[in-house]
């Protein structure tokens, strides 16, 4: 069988900053209603929520129409020189984005740069990446925005400290 | 069974501009020997190489001890006033990237931004992207290096002349 691809057919709108982490995990800025037609062919389980803000509206009505199970770690993003990442919820949100039974999963934060850079330079840490290419994957989302605060954060992140359930953890690790 | 993660392991090397473009189908720069363990766990069964000049040396090596299949689709980057990327080989590329039994599969060019670039671009528009969201992703990856001409040979690709398998397409097309 062979197969012309059409054209005709309405786009798709990714969320804005949206890629593949790894086999099952997703990453994006806040999602919105134009994306929800994307969102559904990617069959996502759960939505990995890091702002503090209650998760509403349209957004909330989406997670329910699709039963997704919402995750939700409330964080406030680095910001000088007072406010800064809790490793411990950081460390709570990666337990849940290493359990398999949440994916597929949609990391997602405001502007998928900051919160959501910092979880998955966490991840690649687990990963054992190097660092230099940990920080060139956070640029390439951050851009010029990009925060010296969230590369130490990074960097600093001690990967020993997590203990997270070894019988669930994805095959890709 | 709880899992604690120790640093102890030598760290691993993604090659330059590394991302996951779709299930089982990878991107990046020119991997080298420090790479091949990284890409060992990847589980590769083909690389998709962009360039003209042959397959050489380390790298020749790693895909024999591999047995990986070289699917080499020769392309010079689009460069003012003369060069541009051959629509045939790009869209013969894409025939050889739609076929599932190549994945896992690995696109890569020099740096992983142009030719790559607009290979990923090509397939963006066959999943029905918005131009917005390819552009933006394809910006990610060439960084201060994007090429408007790659950007309007990804524009202007017609995707309708675009002839592949349909019984071997990737599921998540």
């Amino acid at each position: 069988v062979r197969f012309r691809a059409f054209s005709s057919v309405k786009p798709l709108v990714p969320p804005l900053n949206f890629a593949i982490v790894a086999p099952g995990v997703y990453r994006s800025g806040y999602p919105g209603k134009k994306n929800f037609p994307f969102l559904n062919k990617l069959g996502l389980k759960s939505i990995l929520y890091l702002c503090p803000e209650p998760y509403v509206g349209d957004n909330a009505q989406f997670i329910g129409d699709q039963t997704l199970s919402l995750l939700h770690f409330p964080i406030h993003g680095n910001k000088e020189p007072f406010t800064h990442i809790p490793a411990a919820t950081l460390r709570a949100a990666l337990v849940a984005l290493l359990d398999s039974r949440n994916h597929p999963l949609l990391i997602h934060c405001n502007k998928g740069k900051h919160r959501t850079g910092c979880l998955v330079g966490c991840l690649r840490k687990i990963q054992k990446w190097t660092v230099t290419s940990i920080f060139d994957e956070y640029q390439r989302f951050a851009g010029t925005k990009a925060r010296i605060l969230d590369q130490q954060f990074i960097e600093m992140f001690d990967t020993r400290e997590l203990v997270y359930l070894l019988e669930h953890r994805p095959q890709w690790l």
